[in-house]
């Protein structure tokens, strides 16, 4: 009997997983503690044009599917392509993407937003853009609708330490059905690889915390204005895209000849920009610690490969990659420093190739510590991997070599109003592996209850009591 | 219900699986664009004179498990041991293979070039030997009657630049009901490492260009001569077998320095080897670029390990690894080197250790480029690899990160005529993942005509577009 | 229909692997070939006073656990907490622990060796503890007792080369019905980065060979006359636990200087340390092989990285990682110096990141040479992976790159004499992949008896064929 593709049992391939994902995880509410949507669109309620700008705009999965497709460019990015051009080239794509993750969320997010079932392809192009633009232009499907529709009780964007959080202050002021978080995210504070780079972002630095910065100590001082400013906006939350952990040593001497010598605009040697980034990452973290917050980390990924690409379309257009990192031994190092201080936040590290599933999920039991359950995290399964495969090794890791029971569970990490269906996609899954493992025998079918708690703590309660939101 | 082993149905676990493989994977025609045939033996039409002789000779996986099951060299690569003796030992083995690649090629090879199929063993060695020895000294057996037996429409060789290409002249001459194309692989023109063999090899590339060659441009200048023969002889494909990529930077006056010195004997320190290949790389990639063809690297075999072994018996003697290279990094710069000067070839990469299957799956991301679809390419697993693990690894990151439906699919790289059902086994095992898809729901069944075409087209369609043969 | 949990046909998914299972593996004895247990209980039978005693002193995989579950340390390694206390804390972790090895082997041990079937919770913490306490305080379980219910025909302990044997010379003495001898670890004789710890250690090697120490010679006939009197009291393996392979040249002039500086107190540049390293394998590997020992190396652990947890607690103590280590060329090296010296002992390799799999099992095949089966050995899944994933994933990439009909098989690897239940949890994953192969019609069904035969080889035969104990 062939199952039907994207029905209500989508993914669940046993009655158990069935019970587990209707009986249980549908019915939680999301917390998206970690995702890249734009406030703004929040704050002023924004309501999307037509499909295509909802859809096409910024995101770079879809991009990099029709580069693969042999689409070109300015269908993807150009200036002077129509949206309804865009939309038809990747309609065109959709087809193409059959086993990738972009044509289970492609139906899933029409069906769950929209009510549409069926295939976007050519031939279905012209009327699946007409319906959806339509509705989009409903006040139903404006950027809080989209958030309510998927009952998100948190959403915890990404910014900057400059960042006024104007926009988090007007949804505040609005008292929202739901919590727009800032979460604090100084990848640009150890970017001293760029010297008139880092200069530029230390006078935007010095403005926002609206003090002067001369010295090291001054640099410190305004992140650290920031991050009591953050804390008042509600954050809760840290996040770092560094490619790699560092803990080398340093001294209090050397950081300030680093920072005098980048400032002055002089390329550091390799060493010198190691060092000032361990040196920022345990400042950074020990300030997460101070305030109770949990720190994140989106280690791994090598970005910006097309230096043509890069000039023409910056950073985040579909031109990065799962890198090659090592980090057990940086990753033990710079978490033993912050432990053997007594200053180890709760902390998230978030893998990106699966050859690290194993490291990581044996790295975080190394430093779990009553009386938080789960102090450590393995993320969920990120960018690239965030698909039933990487999802399942991310899960299997976990829980082979940790504790499942106590996972955090999912993020979104997405730019897009309508990807909230990956946390469905997520519970799915989770739910299509327990229920597996119930019919082989391999957990007890009579502990059901207990499955069916432990499924709802994965997605909402772990979470719920994690944070302090 | 237990299966059958080996009949028709191999390896295909659903009803849909067995209609993707019967109505379509198993009708279309192959093109083995990478394989190491000797062309001398298809424009003399060899014929074998017994079965050890088309099965043993040269095949280092066998003399690897013969080894592993504790047979003596001499009954492996010995000379004074007879043909019946060496298949005799082999014929022990075979049981003791189970669960590897060798069990299935050895019984698909028997059944589908002879029809046999008794399994293997001691006991039936001497029937299996007597039959299919006699079979092969019919005509329909030659080497050309089994590439036609198995329906090849284009054999690509390996071929080193020096090379005559007489036997392809032959086959051309012919006009054989097949294409028989050389492959550019000019691995030697990069060893560097060791002086005298390169300076031996510099005297036969003059030879072959008929050209002085004293200084590192006239070095490049024959070798283009020689890639100028290959495009005229129908090369479309080059190949290259580095453990790495490199992408160094370097200037004309180092790289003529560098020549200079190794041609008068000196060894090279180790960042002059890695400049001069990642000169070479370049150069020979831009060449690929101008012709049109693709470039393809099998890159990351740690070979000739076993230096005993070695002196008694040289290179492909069954004692190489996976290696461990970390490419992120060098494949991204080199890649991107050429794309930004607009001279990136159509290219496959070929990944010989699963850990970096993610890693290469999404490099080849960040350079696709409309308008070919899929112009970067993940290759087929290969060589260890080559069985259905390791398939069905390389098909799902393929499919995860990037389209599986512009794949161009497999090829042989085998040294035996015996080996086109790897074809088979790979078609099988696409057909037994995308079909699981379906009866799983995670495709739509009603889609069952594109996918049929999807099959079709990674069979045999796609790569029939990709190259121009 | 849902399969019972941990019943007669636990982890067996098609009538095949139940057949295989009980006609086969289920009948075969134990040879325990590597384990931690402590000789002295064995010598003296010691008999445990309870349930936490046996089940959590010393086990560091349930403290981590615990320590995940948010327990606090006083319930892991406090040594004012009641042994009810920590056992409560232990059964409230256990439903926690769901998807882990623990869970398994937790209700495998209790239903092997208490008869016990109920699920350890809270809820049956007392009613469990009472019981498997008070049958543990009866003759029949004490040490002894254990290792003769699970039919262990020989226990390999693990030793220190300044071990003075003795209970091993007892349990010899008093003719015990399974072996108990001891295994080679000389893991302190590397360890020349500590030179305080190292000048002591050669202090004791001093005293238990019964000769002075003063140079680098000196230090390397006591260790051979300890490998000597090893070999004596019937030791037939090595063992080593570092790190990497090292196969740095060395001059013997070298090897005297590194040692006298390490042993005037001096610290060792890396350099010089893994030059002593390398030396001092490769010495040993030639004493193993002189005696027709068997290597064994368990090398890839990153221990030891909570710097505050190993100042109270010493290592083992649940603060080590899976590293990333890569070894390729290294373990190339090092097999290969040892080969090309006809000095290359039979060899196990475990490996303990799941990434280096594939290498592992191509590199073994580089070094297998007649007349011994299997000479070359990946040794079964270690420690973390110990485990039905980790375990699938070993057997899957011997059976697919060699040879598993000729693998050696399981072992304990543990501290505790309640663990023999792993070497079932084997037997059953071993069964249940190649019974699903059956009936999926990837080997042939009317071979079972000869495949039952294999199973058997794996679970015993090879192993008492491949030693001399």
């Amino acid at each position: 009997m062939i199952k039907n593709f994207n029905d209500e049992n989508f993914l669940l391939q046993t009655r158990t997983a069935e019970r587990l994902y209707h009986e249980h995880a549908e019915r939680m509410p999301i917390i998206d503690f970690h995702c890249h949507l734009d406030p703004a669109y929040i704050a002023r309620d924004h309501s999307f044009e037509n499909l295509a700008e909802a859809w096409l705009e910024g995101d770079h999965y879809k991009w990099r599917a029709m580069r693969a497709n042999g689409i070109e460019e300015r269908f993807c990015t150009g200036k002077d392509t129509s949206n309804k051009e865009k939309f038809d080239a990747w309609a065109r794509t959709v087809p193409r993407t059959m086993r990738n993750p972009l044509y289970h969320w492609t139906h899933l997010e029409l069906k769950t937003a929209f009510g549409v079932t069926k295939l976007l392809k050519p031939e279905t192009a012209d009327e699946i853009y007409e319906q959806c633009s339509a509705m989009l232009r409903e006040k139903e499907y404006s950027c809080r609708g989209l958030v309510q529709k998927y009952r998100v009780e948190v959403v915890c964007t990404t910014d900057d330490p400059v960042d006024s959080l104007e926009h988090h202050a007007r949804c505040r002021r609005e008292n929202l059905p739901f919590k727009v978080l800032p979460a604090w995210r100084p990848d640009k504070a150890l970017a001293v690889e760029s010297p008139a780079n880092f200069r530029a972002y230390v006078e935007r630095l010095s403005a926002a915390a609206d003090m002067e910065i001369v010295k090291y100590e001054d640099f410190i001082a305004a992140l650290r204005r920031r991050h009591d400013y953050f804390d008042k906006a509600g954050c809760r939350v840290s996040d770092h895209g560094a490619e790699q952990f560092h803990a080398e040593r340093y001294t209090r001497g050397e950081l300030r000849r680093i920072f005098n010598k980048v400032m002055s605009g002089l390329a550091l040697p390799l060493d010198e920009i190691t060092r000032f980034k361990a040196a920022m990452l345990a400042t950074l973290a020990e300030m997460d610690w101070e305030k109770g917050w949990v720190q994140q980390f989106h280690y791994g990924a090598l970005r910006d490969n097309n230096s043509r690409a890069f000039k023409l379309l910056g950073p985040d257009s579909g031109f990065d990659s799962i890198g090659e990192f090592d980090v057990a031994r940086p990753l033990a190092r710079f978490l033993d420093g912050l432990d053997a201080r007594g200053k180890l936040a709760k902390t998230i590290i978030y893998n990106l190739n699966p050859r690290a599933n194993e490291v990581i999920a044996t790295m975080i039991g190394n430093f779990q510590q009553g009386p938080t359950p789960g102090k450590m995290q393995m993320g969920a399964a990120w960018w690239f991997l965030d698909q039933h495969d990487g999802m399942e090794k991310q899960l299997n890791a976990l829980s082979l070599l940790g504790l499942l029971s106590r996972f955090v569970g999912m993020v979104t990490d997405s730019r897009s109003f309508l990807s909230y269906p990956r946390h469905e996609y997520f519970r799915r899954t989770l739910c299509n592996l327990v229920g597996n493992d119930v019919e082989r025998g391999l957990l007890p079918s009579g502990e059901l209850p207990f499955i069916g708690k432990m499924i709802e703590d994965i997605c909402y309660n772990n979470a719920k009591a994690y944070f302090n939101f």
